[in-house]
This record gives structure tokens, C-alpha cells and sequence, in this order.
């Protein structure tokens, strides 16, 4: 990892033009990333919490979910409001999709009404495209989960987590193990970690849950944890969806997946001592990870979630200051 | 139009009494609309909302939404949290309903809390007349929407939309288009043209769904958008529920509906050249009205959905300041 | 009752250590539900509300229903942001409960994120005692109701309708009638009641309904409400479910439930003149209590109602405060 540059505590103007939208990690900038770091460092330090409240003030921001969310909602909405900002929730329940509106025409008229922040989340992966060409030049999107392709307040706040923890990227190995193939978090992750020039990258997954690897540049693949754990600076293990094994064509049943990639102690002592231990929540214990490493000193989760609301306060100040 | 008096940037005593409820246009003095429409500009024009804060500070409102609705409920949450009032979100599928509490009780339990305002959305043309006689005398019902007979804040801002853009409603002709029969819109928008006195009302719309006429007094019926549109300076499309259009007896289909009462560019060229077009939304694009009109150069409907708020700041400010 | 410790208006620092949680009113000493109850008539009376924005200012509370509920929903609501605290709804439909992640880890994903407070509302007689253990040292349980065992702030504001109306509890008749068995409510007010040495607590009720009455010590259980009510100072009619009637074994039906057990007009005359009603709402109006009686002079149901803010207002601030 480059020094990360100081930063005075203030919200510095950034040299380049100011972040729009946060879609992808791929499409930021080395610099970018690390400044979003750098300020969520500074909003956990503080002990002014008083003064983040100007941040946003008078500033609207919509949260439209059209997933099932707690942890990430709840996450987005403290950021917001420790900032000053009101939100207001659209549910898919209760909104107008019901009478047939179209997305884009919800945000036109939540434009309409002030809103300048639009934190989504959607199963649909070609949600966002339209939206991108369509909405005001002075209104942003924000990612809260796109499909399978793309959760990046997720990496950004992995990225933040194993920095605080290691010392550099440069020499660091990062395992992510479990269905690789539906997991937007995995995803992320990959492309900030390839941004921060993270020295090695193996995804542990059975044949399955492979992905394309070209949505996985410079990773390696491997089927077996006990290769592919060793030396392991970093585990992220990632949740996965019971249906999904039960449903895989070769038969793959629940207690052999646990068997052979649920992070156990065992697997565990296959990486470095220090190795830390990530999940992006909410996990299935017993599944892809054990209580026992759950809970256990090697591991990071809750400090993961901590982090959270601090990116997303970095994340919202940086696009919505003006 | 009269003139509108001059209003001093200032929430001005009314000469009336203080506003109670807002259930009906119809029940409003002329003055008391030009003073919603004048306080609403001087929300839209002013730089200082940091002042708004402070108009309703303490105050608490509650919200009970019976039918779906995203933007007149957001727009309400909105202009509350802007005037610094606390919201509380009752919804119907957590509520007591599922006790079988009634919905007198709710609002008296809420009243005993506290809240001064009620913001109701309600499907039922018999809900509001025995909430009327039985809330407290400190207590102030506000419609956001009621079966197919009121909804006066659309009306409002209706108006508010007509008179930025028209110099007067002396000789304005204004025409809605659509589903009249059902039309709450229609019929909010109508009484308020009637108290401004505006020249000619023209309602356009199939047999089907042509209202009983005693609720809309004052007012043309034309069967025939090329003889109706002719000469208009409004033009107001209005949403058509397609199982409306496929339940009618005489078996009109959505696309024979879409040919003749659709608003697309041809009929929009019947009217006067500065004609605007509105739409209380959600738009069924294709439908009643096509894309090209709805994103036209002579659409004001995004508009309609900023003033919306600040009418109902107005509203608001009107009803609750103490 | 003992004469309350006179209460300076500020918020006293408590001789004893500070509540962490509010589960069982059971857990408290005399002194800690007095301190409650005048912390209470402190926020009723007192006209400077804008000093109480100060009292949790930049605290996070999450709140946690997993059953439907209007009024004590809203009753906390209103509590918590009059205290200035920022809240966070999470709603069992859209959590991760459909991930199936437990209510533990999703509470110490919230801790993770600020979260100090929890006001949660459950069917589930287990669900509180592993939270107890398991939570931070720093974080607080507040029950919101808790299947048919506990409902302290009701408790609580029972405690202090009594108290206002009555001069002590030294020589007071509190009569419970209704479905005693199921009732929560009827719990915890006879908890409270016992420590603040009510003379008499008599429940009055079916046989189907008589509660083990070891959960009731200090009680007497009494059938016939003829009997029961005679020289009662106050009668807590309790809701009872229609389908709880109706599925009785000897087969009461409703119409007779009503006859023999609706606090009636006539019903009433049997306590003493001065006698209050009260009731937990929601109200089966018609079932277990008459229109009468209900909206007539003796009842104090609404009363209890605004006492219910004030008193989730003390809770908050006296297990919150830092």
C-alpha cells in the first residue's frame, strides 16, 4: 500500500472533479479510494461528532430498496443522519411501482421535490444504466447492491478494514471463499483490492460457484481450501444461499459444502497466524463459517460493520457536498 | 386572476380564522387560496430555508397512508421535516387496524401523544365526515387524498403551477382529459378554477367515464379531444387504470382508449401554442399521455412536483403554526 | 403510597447504579419506579421541551417489532425524538430475519454501527434472556412488550395514571378484568403495584382465563365481577381477543363473555364513586368495555395514553443518558 497521503481532518477539496456516482470501484481512481479512506479514518477518530451534523444539513437524500435489507439500510440511514440529512425510504411495497411507475420517473419526481442523493439497491441488473443517462446533471446515484455484479460501499469498507489491520497492500494475500459466482461483495472487493495493487488475490470455490473470470482480472482460482488458504493474509468468507447448493446439477449437498468450505478453526490455522478473518453479513453460521471463528479473535466482522457507517458517511459527503 | 396580494416574504396573520382542516377546495375563501399560492412562492423563491426549521419546531404530525402512494407521501415527509415537525409513519399494515382499533382511536391515542396533525390518505368516501365531528378542537385533519371525491393538495398546486405560467385565469381555458369519473384530482382542481374564477372548464373523456356533472360545476363535457382541446391554454392529463378501460361494459380496449385519448404531439397542436401540459402522476407513459408530450418542451409536470412540496409547507404552515 | 422524593426538575443522578435495561418491573426497587414516575411529571409539566432535545442528542436507538403495533410504536417514536435522539426502525418484514440471521447478531451488527439503545416487541417468551447475556456491556434492552410475560413502560404509566388521580397506594383497590391469563399488561402493573404496596390488587375474570397465580403474588382472583368490582378505586378493563373467547372449551360465546364481564355503566357502580377507568388500548369497544364508559367522566384511558410518552421518556433518558 502507497503512504496513504495525511489528511488535516478537513474535507479536503479534491483535486479532481468531484465523485457524481458510486457504481463500480473500477471506475474510481486509486487517489479516490484512498481519500475516501482517509476521511472515514478521520469521521471513527473524531470525537466532534457535533460537527459532522453541518455536513449535510438541509440536504435530502432517498433510499430506495427493492431488496430486503437491515443491515445495510440501517447502515446508510445513521450515515445520513449523523451528517444532517433527511431521508426519506421508498419501499417497493408501498410505492408507486405498484401503480406501474417506472423507476426512472420516481427519481425524476424525487429530483423534482430536492432530493440530490439516491442510495438503491437492486436485484436487477439493468437497473442502472438507463438511470445513469437519464437523471439530472446535478443528482447522484449511489450503489447499495446491484445484482450479482457490484456492492461498493462493501469493498470500500473491506478495503478500510484490512488497511487498519496491515500494515501495506503490496505483499498481501487475500482469500475470498464461497459461492464466488453470485456474490456482488466478492466482486467489489476484487476491484478495489486490484486499484490498491493487492499482491495476490485467490478465489476458493467449488466448480459451481466458479465465476467468469474475466469479471475477476488478476485472481487466481482454486478448488481446494487447503491450497488455496495457505499464507493467507486476509479470509473473507462469503455467505451462502442454501437453495442455491441444494439446487447445484452434480448434487452438492449442504453438509459436504460445510465440510469442505465452511471456515473452520482447522482451515483457519492453514493461513498465517495473523491472518484476519471478514464476512459481509448476515453470515450463516454453521454454513460457510463457524461460530467459532465467528467469534473468535482472528476476527474483524464486527469491525467491518463499524466501518460501514463511517464509508458511508465519507461516501455521502463526498458526492453530496457542495 | 385578481391580482394576488403582495405578500411580504412573511407568514402574514390571516384575517380569517386560522385554517382548521384542508379536506375540500370547495370550502376555502378566494383569499385563503391566494394566501396558500402566495406563501407557497415565497417557500420556492426564498435562499434561506435554514428559517423554515423553526415554523413548526416541536410540533408533531402523524401520517396515515390507507392507499399506497410514494410522491404525495414523500412530498408531505418533505415539506414536514423542512418546517422542523417530527413525522410519525403510521401504516396500515402495522397499525392496530389489524386489531380492529378504529381509526378514531388512533387519532385519539395520537392526539393524547401529542400530535396535532393528521395527514390521511384513505380510499373510503365515509372515513373522514364522522373524524371531522369527533377529533379535539386542537386537532387538524389534513386530506392527502380521498376516494375519488377530494385532494385538495393537488388542487393546490395545480394552481399554483397554472398561475406561474398564465398571467390570469380570467380567460384561461382549462381542459382535463381522462378517467373524470374517478378523478379526485379532477375534482379538487375544478373546484379550485371555479373559486379563481377561470374562464371555461372543459372535462373530455369516453361515455365511461364521464362524472356525475353536479360535482363538477361550471364546466363543458366533451366527448371529442379535437372539438374539446381546441383553443386550451391547460391541458391536464389525467392516469387511466387499465382494468378500468377493460372492465367497461362496452368493451373499449386500451388501445382504441390510447388512440383517441391519449395527450400525444397531434392533439397537443389542437390547443394554443403556449399551451402547458400537466399530470398529477404517476404517468402510465403510452397510455394517457405519450413520452414525447410528457418530456415536451410544454410539459410542466416536474414542475407541478416541486411545487407540490411547497405547497404543502404552505398547507402546513397554515393549518399548524400556533 | 410513600411521599415522592421531591424532584428539583433536573435530571438527579441516581444514588443507586444507573438501569441498564427494562425488561421485568419485577427487577426494580421502590426508589428506581419513583424516580421514574417523577422524571415523568417533570417532562408532562414542563413548558421548555426544546432543553429536552439536548438529553440524547446524538444517540442511536434501533427499534425492533416483531409484532404489529400502532400505539406503543409511536409512543416511543415520539419519546425518542423529543429526547433528540436519532431512531432506526427495523421492521421484521424487510429485515434479515427472511436471511435468516438471528435477532443477536443483528443487534450486534446495530452496536457495531453506534446503536446503544433497543426497544424490541416480541411474541417470543425465549427470546430475551440469550440477548441479556450476550449483548455489550454498553448496550441496553428496552421491552417494548414480551409475549404474555412482561410490558413494563405500561407498567409504568398504569403506575403514574394511578398516582395522579389517587393520593397513595396505601389504602388503594386495584381490580384487573379480563383475559388475565394472556395479559402482559395485567403482569407488570401487578409487579408494579406490589412494590409500590397497593392495598389490594383483585383479578377478575373467566376460569378460562385465570392466569397461574403464581405470576400474580399478593393478588386476590375473584370469578364474579359483581363481587369483584365492590369498592375497587381503580378497574383495568383488558382487551380480550375474540377468538379467545371463541375458542374456550366449555364454549363461552362472545355475547356472553360481554354480559357478564364488559365494564359497564352498571358495572362500574359497583366500585367506589370516585373510581377511575382505565384500559391498555387497543379497545374492543362494545366487548370488554362499553362506549359508555370508555369516553365517560371516570375514564383516564387517554390520560394514560400522553402518560405513556412521558414515561418512555424517562426510561430512555435514564438508561441512555451518559
Amino acid at each position: 500500500m502507497d503512504e496513504p497521503e495525511v489528511n488535516d481532518g478537513l474535507i479536503s477539496d479534491s483535486k479532481e472533479a468531484q465523485l457524481k456516482n458510486l457504481l463500480y470501484l473500477k471506475d474510481l481512481h486509486k487517489d479516490e479510494i484512498i481519500q475516501l479512506l482517509d476521511q472515514s479514518d478521520h469521521f471513527l477518530k473524531s470525537n466532534q461528532p457535533d460537527e459532522f451534523v453541518e455536513l449535510l444539513k438541509n440536504q435530502s437524500i432517498a433510499s430506495l430498496f427493492f431488496e430486503p435489507s437491515t443491515r445495510t439500510s440501517a447502515s446508510f440511514q445513521l450515515a445520513a443522519k449523523r451528517l444532517g440529512a433527511e431521508t426519506i425510504m421508498i419501499d417497493e411495497k408501498t410505492s408507486s411501482a405498484t401503480k406501474g411507475e417506472s423507476v426512472l420517473d420516481t427519481i425524476k419526481n424525487l429530483e423534482a421535490m430536492g432530493v440530490r442523493g439516491f442510495i438503491i439497491r437492486t436485484g436487477d441488473k439493468n437497473l442502472f444504466a438507463p438511470l445513469i443517462d437519464n437523471v439530472g446533471s446535478n443528482t447522484s446515484l449511489i450503489s447499495a447492491g446491484e445484482a450479482s455484479i457490484s456492492h461498493p460501499t462493501q469493498g470500500l469498507l473491506d478495503l478500510l478494514t484490512i488497511r487498519q489491520q496491515k500494515s501495506s497492500f503490496d505483499h498481501l494475500k487475500v482469500v475470498i471463499m464461497g459461492d464466488i459466482s453470485h456474490s456482488r461483495v466478492a466482486r467489489s472487493l476484487t476491484e478495489g483490492l486490484n486499484i490498491l495493487n493487492a499482491a495476490n488475490i485467490t478465489l476458493i470455490s467449488p466448480e459451481e460457484f466458479k465465476p467468469n473470470m474475466a469479471n475477476f482480472p488478476n485472481t487466481d482460482f482454486e478448488k481446494d481450501p487447503n491450497k488455496g488458504l495457505s499464507d493467507a493474509d486476509v479470509v473473507v468468507a462469503l455467505r451462502v444461499q442454501k437453495e442455491r447448493i441444494e439446487s447445484c446439477e452434480n448434487g452438492l449437498s449442504l453438509d459436504q459444502y460445510s465440510k469442505i468450505y465452511q471456515l473452520s478453526q482447522d482451515k483457519l490455522e492453514l493461513c498465517k497466524p495473523d491472518a484476519i478473518v471478514m464476512h459481509p453479513g448476515p453470515m450463516n453460521r454453521g454454513v460457510e463459517i463457524s461460530n467459532e471463528v465467528a467469534d473468535g479473535k482472528q476476527s474483524v466482522i464486527l469491525k467491518q460493520v463499524e466501518n460501514g457507517v463511517a464509508i458511508r458517511m465519507a461516501v455521502l459527503t463526498e458526492i453530496l457536498k457542495q
